[in-house]
């Protein structure tokens, strides 16, 4: 709860016009709604910006659909992640609109009014096709947030020339991800070559030693560009929220 | 076996009622029963003060109903945890009154005779939706031991007001069991909230760096509020079994 | 804060006799205390039921001294864990009173006003000579949180009849912590014995395969005991705070 | 080779009775086969006393049943480990008198001549029925390999007195091969009750924490109960071959 | 090497100012000066904003003043981290002026001419009193990058209203650093309660199964508040060169 | 680019037959191609001597077809690795002359020139059977590289007279590869044999503590014969690319 | 306590010889001996047919000693592992006859009485120099339980030849201990060449991915000799007990 | 044993001029030499081109002493690494002309005649200045085996411009040695810059998340630059023998 909304409550018990047991509810009891297996967050645009988004793994399609159809009452639209197919095809059939992308994994209700778009550019590397699944759900939620998003594919260091190609590009970014499993090593070479803010996704893509993204993984932490930030392993999306909050 | 009953069979020995050998067998054997492919210990509820409850993963559906009619036979009830569905519809079959839950992925016969109920109740939190299978699995262990489970559900501390507006809840618990994937942070946070035990159980649920459990599992033993205890990975049935343990 | 405190400052302030911000302070802010490089929780006694404990280990023999003093300065005595000899030496010397344990590496003063002591004691068994350090830290945590603790020693597994021959001991524990090394079964053995509450607590002890503690402590999460619980490796003051949780 | 053979050999080049490039190439190549696939070492036999065991894992159904059928041909029999259903199917077709353990996961054909059987027995023990697929392996293994195998079967430490009541059974085996999975603190009391040796087995069996079998392999090499060796997870056939290298 | 001044070399060779083979190399060349066991980047500060900054672990005393040294020559400043008592010690007598800072680690030679400071501030969180040493690196390395640094010590969540109290200072923030060893919980707390960018660093401090930091580095990359990133283990330099790349 | 291209180009620049922007985006960017969801690097055949090499994994078989066709316009040929079943039947569909291994999982279209071939053979050697998929995947990739590649199957440590009888053949080899899962000790016999360059594949091969290869890759990289290398899990693709950048 | 004991007891009680409370007590306790900080076994030596042997580790020297001389006044000598220099120091000082070897870290007092020699010998092998230490603690244990030990050193598998040199020798073994850092590949050659029990130390010797041990110890896990047997890392004393058990 | 030499001996057993029992040790043992420590391999200049090498690391100074000195006395000079300080002092003593190298580690006694030097130099990259030492002990390793090293010092990806400037370097060399911890990504760029043989070694600079070097380790086996192969951590020796494989 916000402040003034507790100045306001303090100001009724002051006045007479609010007895104290609901006061006291009301100050520490916060507007959230369960659903019996969830508890929706009403208040986190509010607190966050970004109106809450539903992580589709582990829960049942039913569940997504449910939990997705209540935030969207609202009208501050809802973005969805990890939709299993299954869970698609039931939001595409319950929430007329919803934007349903297979590589992302996503489905997206646009909010009722656009929310404003920030002025710099997210640019999206990717070091190899294999990427292209958790980077395009970074650009689905980009866009989810206000946020636009360019896409540089495939430009992994084992030919350094493609990504050197691009350096006008990635100098005009105002933040950059950069996706990359197996070595990791992108994240290394873009973080010496910008001075925007870099956050690394590793990717699960690879095999053997790889050991499902744990090796670009300890490579993006152990990153010798100075000030790359990194996130979980596929983590597209948190990529994107923590770029949405630098830009905005 | 009870130190009463050796102090009858010395007795018994010292009259002249009971010859050598055979107390030498009863004093060192145990009344356990063999099938075969399981030794069934039907001097638990003795020592334990609960029934034998049957673990179902990696026992063949059939295995599963065998143990488990033999052991219901005392007329105790009996638990199965990890119920596969092929195991569930056979002992719903075989075991008229049988409770099977498919969420909790487990079966319970009611004892003949209802066991005494425990005085406090055992609150059972979880971060996210997600948890629910865990939790469930909890409940209905506490259910089968005397105790009365009340829920909290996705409470996670991303939105710490959700959790924050029911310190009621949290106050009025005997026990507190903590079910949270992820991060599994919620468990520092409740145990810094509340002076009754607090038990931690890490779950499976989340993605890449989340290790299937292992980093919730390190974040609970590593607590920072002191006195959390944790158990085994998605192991509902054990932080049950310690929450009743503290009950009875 | 607690709720009465809440109600009397509401009531303050419906009585017109507190003024609106000082009310707003007093409840959102909280009476914690800065030192600079601490933050001193005086409300943790009402909270949780013990006063505020300071870890030494990664502090400085002068901060600790400095927070040391400063909480015991309010009477409720403290307890300092994982004391090093140079700040046990300087602890000895600044405050009169306080009690070093070398094996245990604590520091304890005593509140002016004794704790009540609970009714049931706490059983802490030791696997081995060399898990006696763990042991001791957990037996002055129990002393400090007003729980009285019995000593099994050196009753490891590989002579389970040096366990079998204190069954009279184990069953008259209302708790009881395991602390063992290297394989840690000592846990599970312990755990199938009695029916109270069953703490584990892995040490370091031992090497190779030991990895540290990381053995016994997959054994222990793995115990096939249901109903024991763990905390971290070589955590003797945990365990105590978790067994002074369940006592309390 | 034997160095028997090799005094013939040079017995022979010393009479002139054989040229300098065979007896050469003798000396320095050995009789194995080639199959394309597959390399058979005919000599085994000899210097190990146990006929060439085929493991299934990773060849395909036709690659076993050519590699099986080449080395029955030797009259020596055949053991398969870890046969796939399709291969039991395809390998009971081709080869008529093949017994196919479907728990074990075995196929083994006997030796035209049955090897001599040891005098002392080999007691196999599980902690639960879960490791009865492994307990199988060892078992099948010890038959082809001339021992006797004796079972124990459910007999974990949680419930401690299954175990003890059977100590007459555990003093009169040979070797003991202790089969256990989550916590493998069976392998720790075993070693401390019995004098002869005993193989430990980790299992995969048991979830979380377990890490497919760490725990207990963990567990096992920290055993103190000391002499107690250990084999690789779930390897019933190894732990099999070497109680069998014990008894001859 | 930036576009512009290729253009003026490809002028001068339109021109016939500079022979083809000159701007050859000035093309492919940088200005890179060689120690022999040093190669330094004095294009670092064109290219990322800041002066190069030296890394003091595994390097002698003497390389690192003799690194420190050349850099500073130009005038720019210099920043070393991870600074040994000794070396800190040759630093102090060889370079006037620089700043030596014990806690931190690190020596700071302020340039010639200060650079502008950003308007907003960046808070630096700790969750204890132990993780000091690596906030004060970050609070250091901010400072030399032309940022403020607020400091909020020692409010971890098992006192959860010790952080809540001070949610203005929160608000306020245009980057939070939350360093916290152990469970590392705080991050998703603080995560969940601001908008702006979040850089999690996790510490060794802790003991067991925190290993050396793994423990809060799996908490933070596993935040259950979307948008959290994080640096390496006690990468306190690290966080501030992110925090500074998002406030320039 | 090659530096005479470069030269080219600034002679003509000179010459005034190229003007300043064509030459500077020249000198810059580099003629890839992106298809999308793919960068062609058409130059690496230039810069590595190989054409590029398609990893099929993570890729669908819509992508891989269509980055194989675009490649083998260039008439130098195309390499796929890693083909899942679909992949492969429709590259077959798409690409006449293309040669499927269901065994190496490889797609392979011969340039229309065939590439010179190396003098010394590469000799590939397997210590099981379940090792022979990663085998023919280097194998197939040294004759796309024109390589000879000889083989010698299933020749483990456990019986080392398999090897020594084919001395000759180690000697022969110019490079020898050698694949091994398990306990991987055939590298370091291998090594102490021959005194060309060794190169080790650890492969996933095995089951319990093999730990899907990293048992193996473990025992390679701490071979104590010196002078063997060691690629990643599984990798036979990238010895095979090794062994040729050794030959040529 | 042996059964005869307890027949003994019974028939004490049925004569009336003995009164009941007793023979309870004597059949439920042993005759364990406590030091306050150890527990002393001294029936071990009965049922184990050796003599308790005191684990150095985490043992201060004053304990060390203590526990040495209580277990020797029996008379049955007693064996110290991983003794300290300051602990065998106070050892030579206390107990005359005592026999310390720094290399193998053991301290040893000879029984009063020699135990029985076993009839074949022990062959303990090492890869390396850097090894021996593992080795002669297992050579010093073996002759404290009456077995010969033989040594065969430094036969690394690099150099194949110095080991299959040496065939004669291991095939006149009874038992073979392959003591190997690093690789480890030593035991897969061993376990291939002889037919006798082979029983492998997997040594803390070399550097990087040896990590400590462990690279060793999963190369062992996964031989693919059959029937190797494992123990801990560095463990050369409990190999030298599972090979006294296996001899006598 | 060469082949010519077994042939000889045939041919005296042929003439009679050798007995047989004589010829069959001459066959079956190898002329290695023991020094009870050690088993010195003299043959290995004939089967693997190199003098025997000292391996330092955990051997006492005495060991190494006389280990070198037996060896030297043949002629082929000797190569000690991972030489302490205390072994270095002794050798410079015992051994004229030895040359010791304190940041290598190594001690190098050059053979009375110099061997061959190979027509292409090896060049030797390291991202660091702290990664020299490793850097170093290939350098010495080179020259001792007939290869040229040549340097390239702190070139690491973070300023990417360093390397490319070298490319003429790069393009000169016929081996490339990369020594990286950290990220270790320069393997990958350097990978992808030339068409010749890549050794890359991890180095255990960094700290945090760089586990020892297990971050670049990792890095390095999922290099995205094909064919680049490994070595263990710190291992400059290795790296620099399979380079004089290569070329040899």
């Amino acid at each position: 709860m916000k402040r003034d909304r507790a100045r306001d409550l303090l100001t009724q018990v002051a006045d007479g016009t609010l007895d104290l047991e609901h006061a006291l509810d009301a100050l520490v009891l916060d507007p959230t709604e369960s659903l019996g297996f969830a508890t929706i967050d009403h208040h986190r645009a509010l607190r966050q910006g970004f109106p809450e988004v539903v992580f589709g793994g582990g829960k049942s399609a039913e569940q997504v659909v449910a939990i997705a159809k209540r935030i969207a009452e609202r009208g501050d639209g809802v973005l969805v992640t990890r939709v299993a197919p299954d869970a698609a095809a039931l939001l595409l059939d319950a929430m007329p609109g919803i934007e349903c992308n297979a590589v992302a994994r996503t489905a997206f209700l646009r909010p009722a009014v656009a929310s404003p778009v920030a002025k710099s550019t997210v640019l999206v590397i990717t070091a190899g096709t294999s990427d292209l699944s958790v980077a395009e759900e970074a650009a689905v939620t980009l866009d989810s947030m206000g946020c636009r998003a360019e896409r540089l594919t495939d430009v992994g260091v084992a030919g350094i020339h493609r990504l050197l190609s691009q350096r006008r590009t990635l100098e005009d970014a105002g933040v950059v991800i950069v996706v990359a499993g197996m070595d990791g090593a992108l994240a290394s070479v873009v973080g010496g070559l910008v001075r925007v803010p870099v956050i690394a996704v590793p990717t699960s893509v690879g095999y053997g030693a790889a050991f499902h993204g744990l090796a670009p993984l300890l490579t993006m932490l152990n990153c010798c560009a100075a000030g790359v930030t990194v996130v979980n392993i596929d983590n597209g999306f948190g990529a994107a929220v923590a770029a949405a909050r630098i830009l905005h």
